[in-house]
């Protein structure tokens, strides 16, 4: 009997997230290794080639060259997917890129005409929520029709605080983008419109960020969709969804583990980050995709076209932050490529 | 030592939630019992009767003409309130009346206008969970200010099912009219507008219903109230807010009580009626109401200018259920009396 | 149709207890009025006779010479109780007395002898645990056979702190006493033996004390009990009860309410002291007890024969505190007359 | 930069717990491959072969002159333990053991000696609870000392239902096993006495069957463990331990992920299985085992000296299964090769 050898991962970008990445495929992930980091910086790409076996690049051409990847991981910053995701399309490289798939439609739509010109998808993107065993179980009782049809999804997305550089737009680009892929996965319908409501602004939020916002979306079934998204809460990360059915309702994202009476109360620790809460998502994520490519599938998760409509959502949504109602959209028509 | 005689209350209207206040008040709350009851209804009024110690009248009139009652509790229908109200004024009676305080603002202006002719407000209000412990244990943490400010109450409001009589506009003025005193209560800050969102219309619902219905309430303070008001669960009976502040949320309706593990699950029952999920607070706020009329203060709880208050938010909820965005209003001065 | 009048209840021992029912029967219980107070200490007498309506007397005798009472509460020092009984039931009262019924079995035998003398049952003690929601639920599920038999009861019985009155053998007679009443309730079995067990010592608990205690009851019909017993826990106040039966388990006691998430964790507050955890166990047997001595069952709780059983049960819980393996003990034969 | 290669390791045995390994060596644990199955079961070790890269081999001898391995993984039946352990020790093959060490302690001490012939210990033992998040978390909270002193620990553990070869000792020695480990870990001392009390009986359970039993465990620094042991629950499987502190207890082992409100409950999904309540642990241990086999210190867990220690205690407590009263014993004095 024969093994199959280790996949040969290239990473794209390494700062905090390709360090993860590079980390997780080198210590967690099975049948999997890095054998390229492609990081302009010189210090950042030093840094995370110390991945057993890798070699490090400038660029994701130089790597080709060298013929010293079979597949990508892109984890730069979104403003940079499109550079890479342009060549390793052209080179029929199999590709998990961080979320999101470009920070425009536009792009968005360029990068899914050239992975066109291929036989199959090959692009699977870094919504790891898809990939959560909670989301999942949601998404079973929703295909089960256990609890009858879905009719309204609440959702809460809590950070206890973000970075300097993080703006206002970024309230939706940046975080309620996830709850655009995977509450139209959850519902089986895409966005029809986006709205935004503003609760009290929390005066402890910084200075620039007008938030916590409420996040209205109508799915094209009806579902209603809403989210408060709030990013200065200090008290801890929750990201956690009710879903409310004809007969029943679910609820997933509540803390858990270790429970303890003490000083009067009983408590249960919460989570203060998305590494913790997510932790076993972004695993399996780069699991199934590095067995998706080790097969030939390719992809194992969500693909461009959903990264598209992601950025369509973004788009509306940002608008919404600004402009009062809803704010509808609709997509191209999907190509039977992506069927 | 002297004691202090028995309050002899009168109530008003002997069908489901008259029978109700008769029972808790002869069997539940000290200082006080049903001396006479006014229900034109002769069957009704006999079968309440059985309190003892208790006559029937069929009109307030006669009761007052008989010297029967110190005090009255109003439990007809809405529509008739205006009716008993405006004769239990006139001859200077203490009133706990039942929700709403009239079913139009305009109606509540009549009712207002004629209390202020007597020294100080004589009617209280029937919105019972101001006096239940958890209600009032959430508006002990926003005033405290240990979670920082307020900024956005989430809601649900969810019913096992509704009787043929519920009318689409009832969704507003039987149901979320609870949202209306309470959650400006919590808030410390009454309401500016009224919008109303339908997520996908649960089709086991009857079918003049289209409901759920997600009610987005502004207040003056900037915070946001959303409500999920649903009546065909089926599941359970549940009411429950969210409170997000600052640093922190908190959260209040949960079930409790036995908890079990079987076939695989752990499990604890959830209520089915509001007549346990609120049976407390019932008995707290009639006890209350009781108290306050033996030692002169007369009300202890939602005046009738909260009624007028709430009247006013009703009119524009039930605009908003066909009118798209947020329908403001703007109440009449407060009455010094009121104060 | 003509009014019951209330029962006037006599109230003997104006201590921290016997205060408490006094409030209790003025101000919640419908249906009965404080009409004595029968206390030897002349400052608490008159403290406790601000109730309106009631007389305050230095002996039963004094108060039954007087005509002032139909029925007496019993809530002095377990010491005293028998001097107590004694003129009530030679006087033919109704009595609700405070655990225990007395503080040994040879007395209570003495009370049970005395009390036989009468047509019916006139004692009924003060184990509220049996008037609370959760064990009455619990005690449903047992009879109800939905979860198969009952096997086992593991129960936790914890104090923040104890006054320095408090003795090692009162870990038995003031605190155990409760369990040896309700567990045997629970399951339909009488106690066989008593078992004691030593955890760590707790060197923050009170030099005189070695404890937390295990004690391990066997029941007739073969249930096992294992209850902690802890009593210097600081962090809350506890009881709590797991019950393992064929097909599942159910657990009561565990706290509720408002739910809070702040500072990275998930909390819902406990209990600090039993005034608040049985606060409505204590007006739901004062209210039964009322009912009961109205309509003439007179008891409507355990009885004196119980009371006798708990005496037994204490007594060998308290040489199981230094004797080795299961003290066990065989009761008299129970009369008719308490069947 | 070099690459590490892969750990190549041996699994003996292919039943049930060996295809576990098998499968999550191969596909979860990274720097790992399995590259030979020692099973003498023709049939058992093509199944097993299809893990890709091994060789299957009929003894332990004959993989190690075929140079096959570098280290093993021992999942035979227990009564088989020894015979691989002698050839595997003698080779200097680093080993992870599959709980138990040896079914008796006489065989326990006789590997012992063989070990402590090479230069360090070279097995470590499967008793995966110490690598559970959540067993992690308490072990953690004790040593921190923030809740007090440890005093009491009360575990259950539940099955629901077992084999036909399951026999009534197998209630210490295959299940209770665990505890025997587990506890002394958490409190930080070893085993003083066993002790067995019997519930009543489950009669749905297997009639050769005595069972639930409570396990009272000493410790030698005071801590008191008790353990309900059931094998015939149904409704779930449970691994859950309550510590009781100073200043507050702690809980681990409650069910949680999605929650669901339907019918009237509230409810959440309980394990039914050790292979998902443990999923987590299992590769966690073998993961820090292939570490610590790279990196040379051989053994990251549990070793050979803690498999003695709970042969000597599973003696005791299958003793205890028929005698009276607490069964003490002393293990010999611990060399300084397990320091």
């Amino acid at each position: 009997m024969t093994t199959t050898p280790d996949l040969r991962v290239g990473v794209g970008g390494a700062g905090q997230m390709g360090a993860d990445h590079i980390q997780r495929i080198t210590r967690v992930i099975s049948g999997a290794t890095v054998s390229a980091i492609v990081e302009p910086d010189a210090g950042r790409a030093a840094a995370a080639a110390a991945a057993p076996g890798s070699r490090a690049f400038a660029s994701l051409d130089d790597a080709l060259d060298a013929s010293a990847l079979e597949a990508v991981v892109i984890a730069t910053p979104g403003q940079f997917h499109e550079l890479v995701l342009v060549p390793a399309l052209a080179a029929g490289l199999p590709v998990l890129c961080e979320k999101p798939l470009t920070p425009d439609s536009a792009e968005a739509l360029r990068v899914l005409e050239l992975e066109q010109t291929l036989d199959r998808p090959h692009i699977q993107l870094g919504f790891m929520r898809r990939f959560d065993d909670e989301y999942r179980a949601l998404r079973e009782l929703v295909v089960s029709g256990d609890a009858g049809e879905l009719l309204f999804l609440r959702g809460v997305h809590r950070n206890p605080s973000v970075p300097e550089s993080y703006t206002q737009s970024m309230l939706i680009t940046d975080s309620v983008v996830h709850e655009f892929d995977v509450m139209p996965w959850l519902a089986g319908s895409p966005v029809a419109s986006v709205e935004v409501k503003y609760p009290r602004r929390n005066d402890r939020a910084p200075e620039r960020l007008r938030e916590p916002i409420l996040v209205l979306i109508e799915l094209r079934n009806g579902v209603l969709v809403d989210v408060e998204m709030n990013v200065s809460v200090r008290f801890g990360y929750q990201v956690a969804t009710e879903a409310v059915f004809q007969t029943g309702t679910a609820r997933i994202g509540q803390p858990a583990g270790l429970q303890r009476w003490s000083d009067a109360r009983f408590s249960i620790a919460e989570h203060t980050s998305f590494t913790t809460r997510f932790a076993r998502a972004y695993d399996a994520q780069v699991q199934a995709w590095v067995d998706a490519v080790r097969d030939g599938s390719l992809v194992a998760g969500p693909n461009a076209w959903d990264g598209y409509l992601v950025a369509l959502a973004c788009e509306a949504g940002v608008r919404a932050l600004s402009e009062p109602g809803p704010i509808a959209f609709a997509p191209a028509e999907r190509p039977a490529f992506y069927a």
